[in-house]
């Protein structure tokens, strides 16, 4: 894409910096296949203590990290549930399924809210007759939620019920650093609460390529092993864990900017009855299910005008936004929107 | 279990008749591997012109039918949809994921009840970024949804979703004889409906062993060499073909007298609050949330009166009537339930 | 198939004798899914007395024992070790991987035999860089290997190779009992050299349908589970487990006759130079790789005589002896070969 | 592992260069999920058509290149055929199993040696009864066969009988580039052999991270959509491909270096009977059978001479070759070498 453009269609599109290329171009590297990449050992030692966790394990992207852990947690044919919506069942295009044989039903979503009790009557008890429930998924933030984030107390109701049922509980955190400072729960607060947890480097906070998989000692040599088989073993990685930790180092508090802008476009757009729900991070879900533009039309439209924007379904669309679109470009970003949503 | 006792368990307990043994024991037999049974070939033809269709396969269970009808429409890693109590993805214990790799999600299940439109807002686009819906499967009558009937009208609101998306509709038909006896929709309007349909001739229909997938001469062809992958290719079936086709002759308007069973004890439980949805065929589903016994104790109870039935759950029951069980021992059934729900 | 027709295709063509019916007419039944079919559980408690083994359990064909046992010695992405022309590897089209997960690698197959040391020197230790090899299978007897008998010294060598590396043994069993009529080696004897053993009812032995697992009473209850979740968890197959009752007690040493006829064939084509290896048991196996008629010729030509016999590739086929095969009808088969070998 | 070590484990242990580094550091990115990365789009190109196909996909290991393709040409249950050392088989941890549901046999590998007559008796026919065999893989050069180059001859045969049994043949070249500048075959001319090509730019290169799958722009297409399926579809990956293009415009015909280095070990270790094959490439293989040190005592006597190599079995041991290795180190491991194996 042309820079000229104004990218909202999502926070993966960011570039690294100066600062973060040139931690790149100075790391010290080795064979992770071996573990002998000193970077990666300690952008896994990091996130690891970030999150209270024993351990972690750098994956080459969200998916396969979310996948890793799911592997973990839930053997071939027993039982995951999730929200409709979850990342883990729609964009990682059948995986749980396909490589997993994890089975799966869902509640329905409804932005990032989590109904514990809902959650708790689908559990399938252990046994003959039934489909085994092993684990229960969440995501925090919620991308097809909004960028929801679910609040605390109903995590802890969830680990209730998780406990209760002898179930893990998984968070895709891919945007769980949006979820922090939203909410300014520590990340360790979030990671008490889960059994595994994915984490991305590559979406708000600027990194090229990257996720993790957090979790026990334990878990962490067992995702080693389906790492590789997944066929994510790389070997001198720690090129792309520098910018990762470049990353933590300076892109976490900055999330704060990306929820103003976010809220900035919110702002522009309600008074069209737009909004698909409340905007608390860096997505603006859009709802054109009563509006003349249908989201084809608008996206074709907004490029034409230099910006960019996801469609989602047939009256559904998002803004994302990210370190790499600037103040000015969001006025002229919510211009564009405001000129065509009036029209 | 004694004949003593009052099997309200479910439809799968009755033991074959002596006309239906007759049948068996005279069936003229050769090696269906070699689609050479006389017997089997006979029925698989009887069961496809009942629906309308082109062909129809023999297979062990109700189970193995469904399984080899979703590897057909579904290939590994592309999505089913169906609701959150569907036998597809409850009873069949993870069997779509674990040998079809099929990645499933649910919409919530209220006894019978489909919502043509809820199902619509869940499809995803044929694409790259997310998991390919195929598929849409509705259960007829409902087990889990106490033995509902999900009107014509509704079906074909859902033919027309599946149309209009290009997914392929499978009915998990089991109980499909109950809902045309039910409804008196002829088997062939059924059969119209439908890309592939499972039948079940063990359950009210009373043979001891044996379910059909039903469906184009294409699919069925598919359908033997998954049939043989899936360990369902046996020899000198015919013997229990001819005792499915016997039920086929003699068992099936005779349901009407198990619906009536089922509405008489719906009838004595009624007063007590435990009637968890109306009685529409031959199951009577508990609902004890509000009940000072949970489902186990019930159970208990019941057993040491001599009567069986089915816990679903801490507080779900069920009772199914079937060919096996006398009006008297329903009348009995029916006291036995009323003495212990009015303690 | 008209019964006028000698039909050496295979030993699966026989039908079940007058007395074989009237033990299937007269069966005590119940629901086999909820373990309350007394004939299936006789049945089961027998075979796993003959083997010496703790438990047994029915399943609808001779592949979904082997597949149910496979899943319990390996794990999804694990190792299985056979030879290259196993019955689990070729006639089980690919349900092993399909549905398993199961990873194979073999070993050349020349008949029915197998060297130890070859199958040691493939074993992959448990580790994070090679597949872990799980298990090692053999067929006992080869059904491609001509019918061929493994010897009981070799069967203790490899119990020795899986013992040091801490390896399943699997016996396809399907035609043990020839094996043991042959060798004159006791079942039991067989029976504690393998971790698990599938034998077949359907084969050799003449019923209509069945096949058992044998192992461990905790091996046996994790296959009560898979055979579930495969699809082959029937209800009143009490009704089958009749006939492999019956088969047991009046079947198994008169497979004698069959070896004697199988000898008589041999004998015939001897001359022509089209065996392919000895015949032990029931199986003649043809090479036809320096015969001017290649199979499907032989076999064409043979069936317009009245004999049936199965081709297994472009120059090999296959004549099978049973019990629905008199010594008149063998005398007419060698005959009827003769004249086309010599032509 | 401290610089001071003679790393000879693997080629996959070297570290980018400071040329390369410059490279990475300066790369123009995009989001290669959209496919809008440039130096990914443009190393794609420039492999594909080295190889003479149409397109090309980058993929973050050899492992899941491997499986992409894999996956590419064998539906799940259906059969891949392959030596039992292969790469596919033995480090890939059961993933072609596992994820693709793919049934492997194999034939006995006896260094890169590959009889294109075993391979075809091997085929099983498309049908009902036997697994059908769709694909043929082999390994260019042969890892655990010494670092072996199949014959340009032999390759055509393979063709050959992949076309009269209608297979795809997929090339494992994660090292094709050695076999190149061994026997002087051009890419292009290897690349016209094959279906499915993967190539590694992380091995012999000396590229951090990285394969390829190469094939027809209709393979590739659905290579992505697998590729994303399996955890590999990353963001801003022209940092790594940056790498990749200059290792292909700098480190291909430096390979003969490695591979002289490696004779010059091989002449070292020769008098003591210990080399497994000859040594046509940058892999020394050891075969210590006869020799009174075991793979591991070597391993560890070398380890304390600072001098590092593979342990392949109990008796079986690897030296490699590679650009982070100089003469002078080369000639200090030989002089270990020859001082452990003489003692």
């Amino acid at each position: 894409m042309a820079d000229a453009l104004i990218d909202l269609r999502s926070d993966t599109v960011t570039r690294p910096t100066a600062g973060m290329r040139e931690a790149m171009a100075t790391a010290e590297v080795g064979d992770d296949v071996y573990a002998e990449d000193p970077t990666v050992t300690a952008l896994e030692a990091e996130v690891a203590a970030l999150f209270g966790h024993e351990a972690a394990l750098f994956a080459p992207t969200g998916s396969m990290a979310n996948q890793i852990a799911l592997q973990l947690v839930v053997p071939p044919g027993d039982e995951l549930l999730c929200d409709a919506d979850a990342h883990v069942v729609t964009y990682e295009i059948g995986a749980a399924a396909a490589y997993g044989g994890i089975s799966s039903r869902t509640w329905p979503a409804v932005g990032a809210e989590v109904d514990p009790e809902v959650v708790a009557r689908m559990v399938r008890p252990d046994g003959y007759f039934a489909v085994p429930t092993r684990a229960i998924a969440v995501e925090q933030t919620h991308n097809r939620g909004g960028g929801g984030v679910i609040p605390l107390a109903t995590l802890r109701e969830l680990r209730r019920v998780a406990d209760e049922h002898r179930l893990a509980l998984h968070c895709d955190g891919a945007r769980i650093w949006h979820a922090h400072v939203a909410d300014g729960v520590p990340l360790a607060e979030y990671g008490a609460l889960f059994d595994t947890l994915s984490v991305c480097l590559s979406k708000g906070l600027g990194a090229p390529v990257g996720s993790l998989v957090v979790g026990s000692a334990e878990k962490i040599a067992r995702a080693r092993f389906v790492r590789k088989r997944m066929g994510g073993g790389m070997r001198q990685v720690g090129i792309l864990a520098a910018a990762g930790r470049y990353a933590l180092a300076h892109h976490v508090e900055r999330l704060a900017e990306d929820h103003a802008k976010a809220a900035r476009l919110a702002e522009a757009v309600a008074p069209y009855g737009v909004l698909a729900t409340g905007v608390r991070t860096n997505i603006v879900p859009l709802d054109l299910a009563k509006h003349p533009l249908d989201a084809p039309a608008l996206a074709a439209a907004a490029r034409e005008r230099g910006l960019l924007l996801s469609v989602l379904g047939p009256r559904t669309a998002r803004l994302v936004t990210h370190m790499d679109v600037s103040n000015d470009q969001i006025d002229r970003a919510a211009e564009t929107l405001t000129t065509l949503l009036r029209a």
